[in-house]
Parts: structure tokens; C-alpha cells; sequence
């Protein structure tokens, strides 16, 4: 299998980034084909206490490195990267992982 | 659940570092109590393309943030954690996320 990573940085405005996220965001991700697992959260902190690299974290699991590229390609995973324009204000880095 | 997230920057043997990861690296892993799952990869890549920010990167999950501060407290834990020194020539990011 291979997941998507996308690791966002300290919003603006927190609250509204986990509205967002929520509310709009999730249900268009859980629209993406091929998606075989999906999981978000809050990063909460590191081992030794130093300042947590990232806000939030998300990770989508696909069968193959090619169900993924065909899932990023269509409506659904073009709209649902859209949206994150919408409320990562601190940014969003993605990246494509062995998993 | 919670998960620690390790990200390992670039190392400088890559098949030094893979080979101490799958022999070394993983069975120590392996070992530490209260982990539910395990997952270790490469990073392939970027969706658009640029230079990937990482490595290599592994995560595992507990049931509870309790569960993963006594996992990391452990003789296990503690042995997998020391045992980072002797591969990630690229350096390792640890951050603790909900899952």
C-alpha cells in the first residue's frame, strides 16, 4: 500500500480550521475513490517536549501508488484538494509514503 | 488512539541505513509494549513533484497517550529509541499525533 501524507501548519485561527476541517473537509475526502483508509488528528506534541513541527495531520491509505494517482486525478480528490485552500492557512505539505 | 510519527531526513548510506532498519531497527520495535500498529516506509515522493521533505518514516500507534508514554519509558522503548543513533545519519523528527 501507499498513503498520502498532508501535515498543516498552525493555522490563523484554529477554531475554524477544525470546523472547517470537520464540517467540509472530511466528507469531501471520504468522497475520494480508491481510498482504503483515512485518518486525521491533531498533532499534540513531541517525545521531548520541543515545539510540535505541525498543527494537524492526515494520512490516506490507497492499494497502490497507481490507485492513488488516479484518486488525486479525479473530481472528487481534485475538489477535496481544492478545499485545502480554504483553511490551511499555515499552510499543507504533501507527501507519498510506503505504508 | 494515538500515534508517534518518526521522520528520518536523508541519510548518508542509504542501503546502510535500510539494511540496520529492517535487521536492527524493526525487531526492536517490535518489542515495545502496548503497540497496536506498526507501519514503516520509504518516501516516495511529492505529488507535484518537488524534492520529497523526508526519507523515510514510521509511526505507531497505542491505544492511549498514557500507553505511548509508558511504552517510550520502557526498557523496549528505551532500546529502540538509543538504537536511532546508530542508523539516522540524516537525522529524526518524533511528534505525537491523535489517531
Amino acid at each position: 500500500m501507499v498513503k498520502l501524507v498532508v501535515t498543516y501548519g498552525a493555522p490563523d485561527d484554529p477554531p475554524a480550521f477544525d470546523q472547517h476541517y470537520a464540517s467540509t473537509h472530511v466528507p469531501l475526502v471520504e468522497k475520494i475513490p480508491n481510498l482504503r483508509r483515512f485518518e486525521a488528528g491533531k498533532v499534540l506534541g513531541t517525545p521531548d517536549g520541543s515545539p510540535a513541527p505541525f498543527y494537524f495531520m492526515a494520512e490516506l491509505w490507497f492499494d497502490s501508488a497507481q490507485d492513488l494517482e488516479a484518486a488525486m486525478g479525479s473530481a472528487e480528490g481534485q475538489a477535496a484538494g481544492a478545499d485545502v485552500g480554504n483553511f490551511a492557512t499555515g499552510g499543507a505539505t504533501l507527501m507519498i509514503a510506503e505504508a
